[in-house]
């Protein structure tokens, strides 16, 4: 029963979709790191995605900190955050209050919960719990992003649609990554065309009552080699832990992934470059992990994002009550596809375990500068 | 700098391929459990699989436990194994020691280690600590078998063939498990066609001095209802953090995985329906898990596994010692395709992750049977 | 920089004396587990022994839950406890920011966390903290109440005072247990004469602008044997890093405690006997644990609690921003003894120990009750 | 059933008395940390003490590293160390293996593991078990020398004789510590004289075939301000919860520690005082540490040991299998006092607490040597 994730850093998540507040608490953040809290807000924003794609539900979602920031500054203690639950209509979710809603974790909870946990509105496995993440995620963003090292997340592919790809040019894929952070509108996406056709399919599934999902690729620039460990606390094992702590996502894969399969190993390796001094490898396959530590070149990783269950076509199910078989209709108001809103939440995600990745890295090493010591 | 994974039982793996003996501590094995050393010795042969597929390298992997087994059990305090390293040549790694391997972690290791590491044989990140994986597997297996839980993995794909995929019909999933569980054959395959389809890609590779990756499915039966937690303690990212551990495993993914993509909500859902006065789904897109819980149904995963990094061909990469380019040509023995051995590993790895989570899921109850408590 | 404590049950502090609210998070605590929300309420009221001995400030504390529980249950989901700063006088302080408070933890906080520190009124360092602690702790006494263990304790030693003892006769001890966990009145001691001569020690240190320290000691009953692990988490090993979390502790002990110092081994050891069908000890110098681990007698241990560090006296002390030496005279609200307020913390943080020994003693055990599993 | 303790670095403990071997896993332990095998070799041989007093069991402890070494220097990954068990005697133990011995852990591991613990000579629970423990104590010693923190441990009492106490003059504190660590006898003391009445003391008990106890004292200097937590990762808790993981340790204080209880606030504060251009206390009855972390005083810690358990006197008891009285009179080699081997234990774990620590007061800091990272 542990919403806990970290090493070094850890990230304890709490709250139902319904119930009071929902929030995060946040452990082993150094005194003195900056806490940008309109850079939060920002983030919150991107989160929200105000547009005709998502949802009606407006979720003005102010973030209060109740410990371990001062005037701007983590003060080194541990930073709890909430977000009160103010704009919620529960009646949305009473007709079908005992029905599994296919796709979703109604069932599992029923399972697990005995019938204590607190359903309404998806409860404690509502999407809505990746508020605190992102709030979080933007800590963890900019303790990264002081230290040279960028994140940035495109639709790779979404409705059936796929986005450019990133560069290889690393002039070039800077740009992109600003060009995404920066972005707008909702669809956060390398070619605005790809994004249009990508806007018209998901209209056309909305219009049709039903979903659909996609793959989020994020890209982090900026690493030391040497970051992570072999085996269990391996950059892989670390973000894709995290990355499945996404409601939604079914398949992590890192550089070419799954497309390994039907490459052979002379297609496959990367060979290893001198560049500028340093080295480098001439292809990106392995996406920047080697042996499950950092080689210095971009880290690629991919997500896949299954449509949203939440559909207004008529569904068969069971009756969670009464085990009988029945039709589930959904009211409300739902997301046609997660995946414009879920980018910043894999950012905030890859973020706080690149920084946890970071500490664990250091080993056993003496404080530098013993400040106070006394004779 | 972690070997060590699990919450409620925990592994612990040191060793390097050329230093004295690899090995494990596991922890949270509880008193009277069986440990049954002529399984183990048979999940240490599949590992070995002792083919003309695979390399001339023989390891006869004997496991010595040093504690807490007595008598055939468990004597619930920690369980350390060791295996010897006696049949090692260092001599075909000395040529080639300067030189980063492409695709493999020499490069990482020197940017981690700072050259205080033992890299003989690919040291810490050899595939020979694996061994200890499967030793330990073999205990967790069989705590699984003994409350009707059944895990069995085959290669989905290699080579570019593809095998025939697991029944929806659980009478016949059951015996196609135990096919391959019993298998003598180093490639667990549910087609024998297929099989050797798969024989003749890997020896062609082979022949061009180059290797071949593939897909490995593993499938679970018997799981109840409610096992995992929402968000960190998901049952995909418990596993997966296990999956990803093993090298070379580059993607992982669970029921339709990355196939979601391309699916509308209305086909990616699975509907429930009552089963035998339970409840089940009609489809199993979603791999037996929803909401990161299990749902009662066959638990599906996939792992996408690159080729062997090893290859005989030429390959350029820069000497880590002087940072000048040069042409790298390996000698000794490599395998053309690890999946066969791979795939006991992932047997191995998923049983372990799945004692945790059964562990985990308890939550807090009283000690059912106060033996010898006092007035 | 970890506020968190357990393994199976886990406690999360987090909050500043003048932020703007502290809170607890605890993750573990399976679904359906009672929370009686006036028990809390009533160990508050313990907490903030409203006496004349006690400061005068008054703190209301209202404890809200974010999260999960519903309708007097947990839901299984990690619980979110705040308690909110409302009546705090910043003022008291102001005058003496710059002074190091010796006792205190100014220095100390300034040195790790370099001004980054929210230091008013002791910020994360001030007893404060156990509020969110007491709060937890009365989800943890019931838990244990409900399955027959009972925790209470008593002033064993204040001012100079010792207390009468805890009886050897158990239906004595019970009857001891429950006038402690009842006492309406600051002082929970077992003979109403010592209390009093208690009372006027602290007055007269009181009056004197000084404080008072003491020992708590803390009995427990109904303990099966069995609970613990050799080594590092002992029972002595749990509840002593509980213990001395407490802000004051400098010392803990078990049975005889430093007392075994001077005895000879004959003298010290207790004698085996069978009792009531079960089996018992004679005498109980080992305070209930043997080897690190419960054998069912009643676990017996003390804490040292150093006199409250602040008092009228004028103090020598350092400038923070100047090291010169200076003058410290404290004004503002200062409680003379913290015993009286420190008894409910210790029942709570043994009850925590306690509830988690109780998970981790388990092992690994599977689900007895598969609900909803499928075919 | 965790023998796994550690934030950052962390020490599994493994083996029973009388099985295969006993050992250890260590990991976080640096790259290029030095290891010192001849020191290690020299702390073996305090904790065996061959003198007069001890049993006559000779245990060559043979230290055997598995990896994690070479060369001389920390890998970087895990370090594995057993000790092969080779010299016992099982038959000391046969004749009595149905009686739980008063005072040690028979009783108390019957009721945990059910019959299913290797008994023999203790098994787990003995003290055999501290063997891996001051191995690798070793390394942290060592560790924390190279940064000039010194750890040293006296019998402050022992048979009812008190040993001078430690100087507050640094310079003489430091003469005192050297001398203690070099010391050639068994008994590390600061008074050669009250070592002598120690002895008598000693063998005293011995001809009565009783036994005694003490405290044991130890001290570090060098430690900066600003180390451990307040709260749960305090200081206190974090070295108390190593400490009592020692067979036989009934108490823990710090600094005046159970003394406190008699004292007034004015006697037992610290006055903060300007010391070559640092920051000291004039006193130091907190031991160096306020609020949990260190101050820079030097740290000061005692340990209440019980007598040993096993004395030759008849003592009554149970016989575990019939649940009947019976009388032990045990036979084989006991010791009459385990402090002077244990005070190299003490030394080791408080090294091992230290260094856990240093790192986990690190917070989260960027690597600051991004070797071979890439463009």
């Amino acid at each position: 029963m542990r919403d806990t994730y970290g090493d070094a850093v850890t990230l304890t998540l709490f709250g139902e979709s319904h119930g009071a507040a929902i929030g995060a608490v946040i452990e082993g953040v150094a005194a003195g790191t900056p806490v940008r809290e309109d850079f939060l807000a920002s983030q919150m924003e991107k989160r929200a995605a105000r547009t005709k794609l998502s949802t009606a539900r407006r979720e003005p979602d102010k973030v209060r900190f109740l410990s371990g920031v001062k005037d701007g500054f983590a003060t080194g203690t541990a930073i709890a955050l909430t977000i009160e639950n103010t704009n919620t209509r529960s009646g949305d979710y009473a007709k079908t209050a005992n029905l599994a809603r296919p796709g979703h974790a109604d069932f599992t909870a029923q399972a697990k919960y005995r019938g204590f946990q607190d359903a309404r509105g998806g409860g404690h496995f509502s999407g809505r719990l990746t508020a605190p993440v992102v709030a979080a995620g933007a800590i963890f963003l900019d303790m990264l992003a002081a230290k040279g090292v960028c994140v940035a997340t495109h639709l790779a592919q979404c409705g059936g649609v796929s986005d450019a790809p990133f560069s290889e040019d690393p002039a070039e894929l800077r740009r992109q990554m600003a060009a995404l952070n920066a972005a707008e509108g909702p669809l956060a996406v390398l070619d605005a065309e790809r994004g249009e056709e990508m806007r018209r399919a998901i209209e056309a599934a909305a219009s049709e009552g039903d979903s659909v999902g996609g793959v989020l690729e994020t890209v982090v620039t900026g690493l030391p080699a040497g970051l992570g460990e072999p085996f269990f606390t391996s950059v892989e094992s670390k973000l894709a832990a995290l990355l499945f702590s996404m409601p939604a996502v079914k398949g992590v894969e890192f550089g070419a992934g799954f497309g390994f399969a039907s490459l052979r190993g002379s297609e496959a390796n990367d060979a290893f470059i001198p560049r500028a001094g340093r080295i480098a490898t001439a292809t990106n396959r392995n996406g920047g992990v080697n042996g499950g530590i950092t080689n210095g070149m971009p880290l690629v990783m991919r997500t896949a994002v299954k449509p949203t269950p939440s559909i207004y076509k008529a569904q068969n199910t069971v009756d969670l009550e009464t085990g009988e078989p029945a039709v589930l209709r959904l009211e409300g108001r739902h997301d046609p596809c997660i995946l414009p809103r879920a980018r910043v939440v894999q950012d905030s995600l890859a973020a706080f375990g690149l920084v946890d990745l970071c500490a664990v890295a250091l080993g056993v090493r003496w404080q530098e500068d013993p400040i106070w010591s006394t004779v």
